[in-house]
């Protein structure tokens, strides 16, 4: 039998679905399980975009161009220009998901053997897009005790290498939830231009900030328009996970256009997703105010809670449907997979992610968890009861 | 401003697209492009597939499995098994198109620097695929006198070395339309066999075979259930090009586990597109009877128009719906710009693939052309006397 690659031998598996045996042990054996695991929000689809699926009037579901469809790549740069983006459609490449779009921009980015530094914990993925294209991931710690702020800038400069080529940041985070103020994307600005780096931003989240507070992309900044890439989905924003439709924007024409070339191999993005999408650019505020009013609803009730648990600490976040909080345990990989395999409460239980796996640091965030509030309260407050109960019989707990 | 990577830079950019500004300049002077270019087919896609999107009746559109909703796998299968295929629905791994199957396969079976053999003119995107990844293709000449059937199998073997992983091959062929034969097909078996060998086919055109000659998958043939990827789309299937799906078959399970990391990191393929691509499965036999007829008859129109053009030689093929030709011209991309920017008959003109994109060996196909039968036979007769009369006008003709 022919070997299989090194690279696909050493690609990371999901730290999301490690544990996925476990929950399906559980349900098997009648437990209801809360999957605070997953990012996939209960949200409607707004309805102004099922519409326009059902009314596909084509007769020959056909290629769209490779950048994405004319109209609806006019119609977003308004959506962006609303935001102050001050963009063309020309500086915008649909893409098959924002994971198409984070793949591109790096390897437009960086060569194999060179660096991206990114502050952790990070999406998991972002290892699996370098890892496939021989990127080396340089990580930069955040803490919990500090909420996850953007580390001091003096540990990005510090990490600068003559092999280092870009710096990427999710903003909102995933996982952290963390929102990055205008002074911190100053400062990555600054950093960037002095050292010549693209700056990589991963706006997944950007639609849910809450609390008022302010939404700052590289975007809206001066002096930073060829260094600046921006990667953006629907999956969140219209609650559209499966359209698998992203972007990638940057008024860099000579980047652009290598984008371009990594796009035309594999032809187009998903012809009813885009149809649906332009339709979706018109989804009422409404829609927004009623899904940012519950999220918020959710983070309350989700951090009240487990900061109400006895030895559990979680910071309060601006922004995306994702928390990380530290537990009085040994080690939360463990606890997770106890919490699925020998533990329920009234016959539940309740999934979440270890947050090992959202750091590259060894040993960093392994008393530390991912919840995401993708839950209705009612459900969430019952997962906090079997949180609560959990860590009173976990065999592995400590005290902190 | 930062330096866009090296591995961008080097990209091919596609030899299907090189011309298109020449069309559009064309365009806009009035004159009407017969695209024979282009493998958009202009063929209905199933009404039953299109009744499916219509009636989608979700409310949240939500990421699928990464390897694919189960029900579609399981209905594939069924699909693959009436062909002899004998797998089950856990070999299937459903994807972004069938570019993402090819992509995810070459990454998994070989190692950038190693190597993958296939047999040239190729479609021009593999090596968009394999630049991406960093692997060397191997390209093993095959010949317009001899149809373009597979080459000596001493070729193949005496190209093999230590870092050679993998042999590609397209069947039916895209750009040649070669039918390979069951005796190509165990030939290539042995060899991957005898150096333990992934063999990587794709099978984008399967249901384009014509006169009533048998398509031959290595899927059917004994002994190479651990060494067999194959990689498929309903791009042309269904003429649904713009759905993006596609998928990738393998009995080896060690590979199906490396893939599922890849398929893992970008989530899921496009949830619409799958259930569409789930009750097309029922499409009535009636349709494929229909469209094959239709391009039986556009095949034999253009195949035995080009040869009854003076100095024009195209064999003819047993599937997809490509044909390469020879021209009498000193340069095919010459003479296809020139037909575009300074010819015209009764205003129109006919834009071709140089097939120079479809080779690695430098000069290799320097005067052939692929042509695409994807509109109706009265619009190819235009075509060809629109050929006919190019090539006596062109400056650069030859005899052969």
């Amino acid at each position: 039998m022919p070997a299989i690659s090194i690279k696909g031998d050493e690609m990371p598996a999901s730290p999301i679905r490690k544990l996925t045996p476990y929950a399906e042990k559980a349900k098997r054996e009648g437990k209801h399980v809360y999957h605070l695991n997953i990012g996939q929000p209960d949200i409607e689809t707004p309805q102004i975009m099922l519409d326009a699926v059902r009314n596909i009037n084509f007769k020959v579901w056909a290629y769209t161009p490779s950048e994405g469809i004319e109209s609806y790549r006019n119609k977003l740069a308004g959506y962006y220009n609303k935001l102050g983006y001050a963009i063309h459609a020309d500086d915008i490449l649909v893409t098959n998901g924002g994971s198409e779009a984070l793949s591109f921009a790096m390897q437009a980015c960086v060569n194999p053997g060179e660096e991206i530094i990114i502050p952790e914990p990070f999406y998991a993925n972002y290892n699996s897009f370098t890892r496939s294209a021989g990127i080396d991931v340089i990580p930069i710690l955040s803490r919990i005790d500090e909420g996850f702020a953007l580390p001091p800038i003096a540990d990005f400069e510090a990490a600068v290498t003559s092999k280092t080529r870009a710096i990427a940041i999710c903003n909102p985070n995933n996982p952290t939830g963390y929102l990055y103020s205008r002074e911190e994307m100053e400062a990555l600005r600054d950093l960037c231009l002095k050292y010549d780096l693209f700056l990589l931003v991963d706006e997944a989240y950007r639609e849910f900030c809450y609390d008022g507070r302010e939404f700052v992309s590289p975007m809206q900044l001066d002096g930073l328009e060829q260094h600046t890439v921006v990667v953006d989905t629907i999956s969140k924003r219209y609650s559209a996970c499966g359209a698998r439709l992203g972007c990638l924007i940057t008024k860099n024409k000579e980047l652009w256009n290598v984008v371009l070339k990594f796009a035309q191999a594999r032809l187009s993005a998903p012809a009813v997703a885009q149809i649906a999408a332009e339709a979706a650019i018109d989804t009422p505020q409404s829609y927004f105010d009623a899904v940012k009013k519950e999220y918020t609803a959710r983070r309350d009730t989700l951090v009240t809670g487990l900061n109400a648990i006895d030895g559990v600490f979680c910071p309060n976040p601006g922004g995306a449907f994702y928390v990380v909080a530290r537990l009085p345990v040994d080690d939360a990989d463990r606890f997770c997979q106890w919490m699925l395999e020998y533990f329920s409460y009234e016959n539940q239980t309740v999934m979440m992610a270890p947050a090992s796996g959202f750091y590259n640091t060894p040993e960093a965030g392994k008393n530390e968890v991912r919840l995401a509030y993708v839950l209705n309260r009612d459900d969430l407050k019952r997962a906090l009861i079997c949180l609560e109960r959990g860590l009173v019989d976990y065999p592995g707990r400590i005290g902190l």
